[in-house]
């Protein structure tokens, strides 16, 4: 280590990474200190414009200790999620130059110095849309970048699966299948990109956050469970995933929608399945989700092939995929006649790309009340006001990138430690 | 045919019939027509006095053709379900000889004579309680002893088993398994009474019959839906179920209530994981049944050993079995604590056996506004006044029996229509 003056430096780097959402999911482990999952899995980059992680990375000879803070309010580093990362991240460490800031840090003398890590989701941590998927894989690129790691994104994939195991999908953007792998050491473990967000750029995706008053079973421990105790999770992994795991390959290359569609919708329901076949039974889907799913099929079956697909992960927000424009606003039109903003107040009532509402010809909530019942639903046109608490609309996005202007890094360059703190 | 004046006389059988719900479920036919399963089930008959059919059959040369009323109104007889059942008690009646009324019926006389059939059920159709297997078991029963029918309880159910797959368990009383059979035309495809009602006495069934809004998927549409559409019913009818049964037999044989309520608990949440894995997936349960699941689960786990076992059918209804008196009065009060009768009426929001509220020691709703949290729920302790319509409190019961006091048949011996209609 050679500086300025030693101890007066800090070094930062700051990185941004999408989160993403499977539409073949992962769930289960065959072995829980590496991460390494029963099946294959595939999942869609979200644009990170509307659904991402920012972290900045610091490294001074003044920090006493690895230290984390996230959306503000330090966290402990003791769990064994961000240590695994650090740990593979340090490993690989490489030379350090900064010509114009005078610092000099060798290889061998990374071990040596501590870390601070801020991080910030521009989406609520608490709704259930793959936070740590975009922390983690932020947290491994952007230290990587600080510490010049060299290695590719495969590699860099495997270390962001061992601190928390969908992250290995957000090194990427687009398309990203997470391999298994066979190897015991979990190296073959890694994600591949498919096809990058530009290969099938007309989806639309809308997610409905749903107010939830239960308390949800965390993943891991869900999974764990699942492992331990359900009949039926292994026949899915060794037999319906692989084959789903091709077929879904083949729709993303054919850009084939009404296949996509149909594996997207059979496996989140499997996956729910599986999570009703544990023991005891977790429940991730409530009356909202349902209502949702419902709402979606009956549309689906009167036009006889999918209009738009639904994925729901661990919580009962409903993530749902329009293969284009036309229908992403179709299907806002029935969302919103079900499920109108509790305050009346449109513009909060959606997040991301606020276009689609003027797009569905929604301007006011004048416009919304004079919905028209969907024509397909049977039931009796009810309403659930204040079921979901707001919408996301976004798009496919790309993977991690390195945030070069300066006044969007989170830690402050000459204290070391959060702004604002 | 002989009888005093031809035309002039009734002839008429009354019967009683339990329902029964399953512990291992029936989900799947791998025969449509002759209603045949895809595996064995196993089930519980529950108390004729407390959810039972009763059926009055009458014959009449009188009748220009075969009508039949359910609790009053008369439906269609045109479907499939009773013509069956009808055709073959038809084939195999006998003679019959009423001294009394000088009524003499030859066997070949049959086929030319019509029926009248008018049944009740003493619980709501509606509720989603098994009320076709009664029904039909009940029709089967009576319209046999009607007919002077000689054959014995297992063919019985085998023709029941054709109106309804389920009736067929509700021919015994205690612990009946239907065994699946393997001849394509059903012959071995019957119900044998594993244990009578008296095996296991101290079980006692509370049953929370849930608001629902949704408008359910009958179970025939469902079934057959899974069967074309869900990966998992295949491995868990050929894999799963016959592992249970074998297990489930011997919990009845030697009243072991912790294997029996593993195995009632795990199969219920595997049937509703089978009809999530359906396309589209088909959702029985709702939050309401999720949050008794959740209630019972915390309590068991908290026990170390299962208090109460649940179960639910094709709908949102909870049924709780208790392996004593005392387990069924700390559940009521855990019960009635998360869903307090909604206009404040105790008495009317528990049916059957009503004595259980003052064994809970809930003799007002004072004594339910008073009640403490479950310990073991973390759980805000909100409350969800009106999420169940009401209790029904019960225990095993006796087969069908034949109903001799005249004054209750349901059809008017003169006239041969329903009585009051």
């Amino acid at each position: 280590m050679a500086a300025a003056e030693e101890g007066q430096w800090v070094l930062m780097a700051t990185g941004r990474s999408p989160t993403n959402i499977a539409v073949i999911k992962y769930w289960g482990k065959r072995d829980e200190a590496l991460i390494l999952p029963v099946n294959d899995s595939i999942s869609v980059t979200l644009d990170p414009d509307h659904l991402s992680a920012t972290t900045t990375v610091a490294v001074s000879p003044s920090f006493p200790s690895d230290r984390m803070w996230l959306n503000g309010k330090e966290i402990s580093l003791s769990g064994g999620r961000f240590q695994s990362c650090l740990r593979e991240i340090r490993k690989r460490a490489q030379d350090v130059e900064d010509e114009k800031k005078g610092i000099r840090i060798k290889k061998e003398d990374w071990g040596k110095l501590h870390v601070h890590i801020a991080s910030y989701n521009n989406f609520p941590t608490a709704a259930g849309l793959a936070s740590s998927a975009a922390g983690l894989a932020c947290f491994v690129f952007t230290l990587g970048k600080l510490m010049n790691v060299k290695e590719d994104h495969g590699e860099l994939s495997s270390i962001a699966r061992q601190g928390s195991g969908s992250a290995c999908r957000s090194i990427y953007g687009g398309f990203v299948k997470w391999c298994m792998g066979k190897n015991n050491d979990g190296s073959d473990s890694i994600a591949v990109q498919l096809a990058d967000e530009a290969h099938w750029n007309d989806l639309v995706i809308i997610i409905a956050v749903v107010s939830s008053k239960q308390k949800e079973t965390s993943s891991t421990s869900g999974m764990r469970d699942s492992v331990e105790t359900s009949p039926l999770l292994q026949y899915r992994a060794q037999t319906v995933v692989p084959e789903r795991v091709l077929k879904m390959e083949e729709a993303i290359k054919s850009r084939n929608f009404e296949s996509f569609a149909r594996l997207t919708c059979a496996d989140s329901n499997q996956f729910h399945a599986v999570c009703l076949d544990t023991s005891p039974p977790i429940f991730y889907m409530n009356d909202t989700s349902h209502r949702i799913i419902s709402l979606v099929e009956k549309w689906n079956q009167s036009e006889g092939t999918p209009r738009v697909a639904y994925t729901f992960d661990a919580g009962p927000n409903a993530v749902l995929i329009a293969p284009n424009r036309k229908n992403a606003t179709i299907l806002l039109q029935k969302l919103l006649y079900y499920f109108p903003p509790q305050d009346n107040d449109l513009s909060s009532y959606m997040v991301g790309d606020k276009s689609i509402l003027s797009d569905a010809g929604l301007k006011s909530i004048e416009d919304v009340e004079a919905l028209p019942a969907p024509a397909e639903t049977k039931m009796p046109s009810q309403k659930f006001k204040g079921d979901v608490s707001y919408f996301i609309c976004s798009r496919l996005g790309a993977g991690p990138k390195v945030v070069t202007d300066e006044s969007l890094a989170l830690i402050d360059s000459v204290t070391g430690l959060p702004k604002g703190v």
